[in-house]
């Protein structure tokens, strides 16, 4: 394994590269209004959630309203050898919105409709700008949901880009297991479609999951065919307080062990609930937390909340609390809608930087609880929530992005971090994907060769890169 | 959608490289005795389960006893340019074994080692040549299972190379969601590693997804981490006979739209039990069945097979017979384990042309009906089977590979069956892989864009076309 060296910079290098005025007046003669350069849309289009700072904007921005006009934006961009950086919502955690060698933002978020529900198939298509909300708002009147929850109420299209999950993905699994089929404008400009609306398929290479999780670097996806799934006949929530992270951890261990169709359960440790009880005004026993929820038969959510309950008793799991209408429901997971709110508001000015280790879960008590010691022992505030189910948790490190001491207090945790998970078999990124930061973190884990053959990958399928340049390896 | 012709040969076109002497000499001198050139060992390696016949074997066997074999055995290869081919168990039914381009065989079946079993994680980690019930035998004492089933005794790495899945799929999903991570020998002879043993992972392209159904053409798999399953607390299993195929297949449909967690749903038609009946001396009602089986928890698998009886019931469904020991379990699913070979003895000498057509589950009834209707009325004798739940179905048509009539009639009976399919948004394979023979049905399927995209990446990652030429395209 090859270890990065700690200390990254929070302002990536910037390499920008020609972007002519004659393609930018191609692009406003083919879009007029569409192609916008004043410098607020720009600015607005060259920043997402991460911390990154100092990178110049995009030189302009394109609206794009149907595949045709990706395409046309795409093949000026390759004629002209200029980047492309496709946008959603602009929710990325991993900097993959900014313009890091200059180009233009194709902005997909008019490209929002959904285009076609199959209920009996429990499948729909959508446009990349379609939101998970709003997608799960136009199909509630048929019974079905999608439940694919990263927490923001990214793009569809976005999510898709960066193999994105959440909380309820360990029953219903990733993006990886949820896109079915695509249509794709490639770095030439060209449509093509990937997989078909069949559940499973033998046909050639899986050029679907490729797209999925490369973070646009090999084309803009402008069709999306995904799996819903019916709505449970019932829903159960809990939550349990915990002696300690430890025993809420094995827990955990003990109910995916068992075999439990968990449909949710996600950690919260007490310094996050001290902060959500300040931020929220609730007031919850300020111990280690987990949150859970079970989807099934009224008869089938009782037994797996039975077993739980079980497991949880064993390690001293107390003040278990039940909600089964929506409205209880939402009470109770007030805590985890408002960690990273309470947590942000806890420090004035400070942004949060966010692991995303996911490691095999029989290791997930040894990673967190070294690296909660380590964290404690820099006294930097943090927030910690987990995915807890799949292995996957986030600490949020709070810092404030001019004091460099604190920067490099925060890069350094992270890399310890990142550096136990790769050790007990883990990945660096659980679901925010690899962007401008974690581009040392994946040649730790995958090595050389794989980094190679991704790269080849890209070149071969984007010889001028010019899809979302500098985002998961540099070349 | 461009219709590829029918009446395809059997016989493979057939394009003989080069194969230097020098080179068989060095193999030799590397492998010793583990490097075959036997006549038979040849011939045995030079085919598989598919009906296609003329075709040389290959110049050589290589038997690999350990990853640094795969790779010197592919270096040298990649030296001379000549072809290697990967084998198991030689299960494939669309000619992946055969040497249409000559170059030697690299035979992994004595890489059968069970490498670790990590029982708390649900993941096992094997060598490509360990087969599916090998698996089973060795984790039983674990409390766990490897539940993808493709009726053959597979090989892991066949299956994994073919995109494999079968009877367990509806539930348990295909190869395609239960490969984590590999060890792949790239057309370099390079050993590189993709994924790892975390459940999920947002970390650089899905290259473990790349690999899984790329039929060779990309690598040689030397390592495959998969994950396992609890063994069900209960299972229980049932077979019903239905008036009709439709109403079977209604069955099925409202079964799955209604989140039955179901982990196998088999069809069998009415003719296929005649021979079944004839061949295993059963007394089974010669009418269309469906053999089903129910995973979970006592409570759980009661509670969904009253669900499945209730909405059998609706569709005419009737003699419902339960089995809940392993022997009652086996006894009920005689007819279906035994129908390819019950097929195959009915017409002495003949083979079995299998489609795998697979379509959204709403389409399930057009297709099968439309394609019965064709096939009863060219009087070809053939089997039906399928795996229902996931819209994937095989008809076997029984010719006789010395009458051009019969194969005609076969081969345009699957042509009709396949453009009806993929007219209904299906694929034309669900799991058997493209092979030889469905290199026109792919193109006709996802477009030339997407099988461009597919040639692409093969060119950039096996330059002199030396891993598994001439299968799912042409170059």
């Amino acid at each position: 394994m090859n270890a990065p060296t700690a200390h990254q910079h929070l302002a990536p290098a910037v390499t920008q590269r020609d972007v002519p005025a004659e393609f930018i007046a191609a692009l406003q003669a083919r879009f007029g209004t569409n192609c916008a350069t004043a410098q607020a849309i720009r600015e607005q289009h060259g920043r997402d959630e991460s911390a990154f700072t100092h990178v110049p904007p995009p030189a302009a921005v394109v609206f794009a309203q149907c595949t045709q006009d990706v395409s046309d934006a795409v093949a000026l961009a390759a004629q002209h050898k200029v980047p492309v950086i496709p946008f959603g919502v602009g929710s990325s955690l991993e900097g993959h919105l900014l313009a890091v060698q200059g180009g233009i933002s194709v902005d997909v978020s008019r490209m929002n409709k959904v285009l076609s529900i199959n209920a009996e198939d429990l499948t729909v298509t959508v446009q990349p700008g379609v939101t998970r909300k709003q997608l799960n708002e136009e199909i509630k009147s048929t019974g079905l949901f999608f439940p694919i929850d990263p927490g923001a109420d990214a793009s569809i299209g976005g999510m898709s880009a960066t193999r994105a999950s959440g909380t309820n993905a360990v029953r219903y699994g990733t993006m990886r297991e949820n896109v079915l089929a695509l249509e794709v404008v490639t770095a030439s400009g060209e449509v093509i479609r990937t997989g078909t609306r069949a559940k499973k398929s033998a046909a050639g290479y899986d050029l679907t999951r490729l797209m999925v999780g490369s973070e646009g670097t090999l084309g803009v996806m402008t069709e999306i065919t995904l799996r819903i799934y019916p709505l449970p006949e019932a829903v159960s929530a809990a939550i349990c307080s915990f002696p300690s992270i430890e025993a809420a951890v094995h827990t955990t261990i003990a109910t995916i062990q068992m075999g439990v169709p968990i449909a949710r359960v996600e950690l919260i440790d007490n310094n996050t609930i001290r902060m959500v009880n300040h931020y929220a005004k609730l007031g919850l026993a300020e111990t280690p937390m987990l949150l859970m929820e079970f989807h099934g038969s009224p008869a089938g959510v009782k037994e797996q909340a039975e077993t739980v309950q079980d497991i949880a008793a064993e390690y001293g799991g107390q003040s278990f609390e039940w909600a089964t209408t929506p409205e209880e429901r939402t009470r109770l997971w007030t805590a985890r809608h408002n960690a990273y709110f309470a947590a942000i508001q806890s420090k004035p000015g400070c942004r949060a930087i966010s692991t995303d280790t996911c490691v095999p879960i029989s290791k997930l008590a040894d990673c967190l609880l070294d690296s909660i010691d380590e964290a404690d022992a820099t006294g930097l505030p943090y927030f910690l929530v987990g995915h807890v189910g799949d292995g996957n948790f986030h600490f949020g490190y709070l810092i404030d992005p001019n004091n460099a001491e604190e920067c490099a207090t925060a890069e350094d945790l992270n890399h310890k971090l990142v550096m136990r998970a790769l050790r007990l078999g883990g990945t660096c990124t659980g679901e925010h994907g690899i962007g401008l930061h974690k581009m040392d973190f994946l040649r730790a884990e995958t090595g050389e060769g794989a980094v190679d053959m991704m790269r080849t990958i890209k070149r071969a399928l984007d010889p001028h890169n010019i899809m979302n340049p500098g985002k998961i390896f540099s070349l």
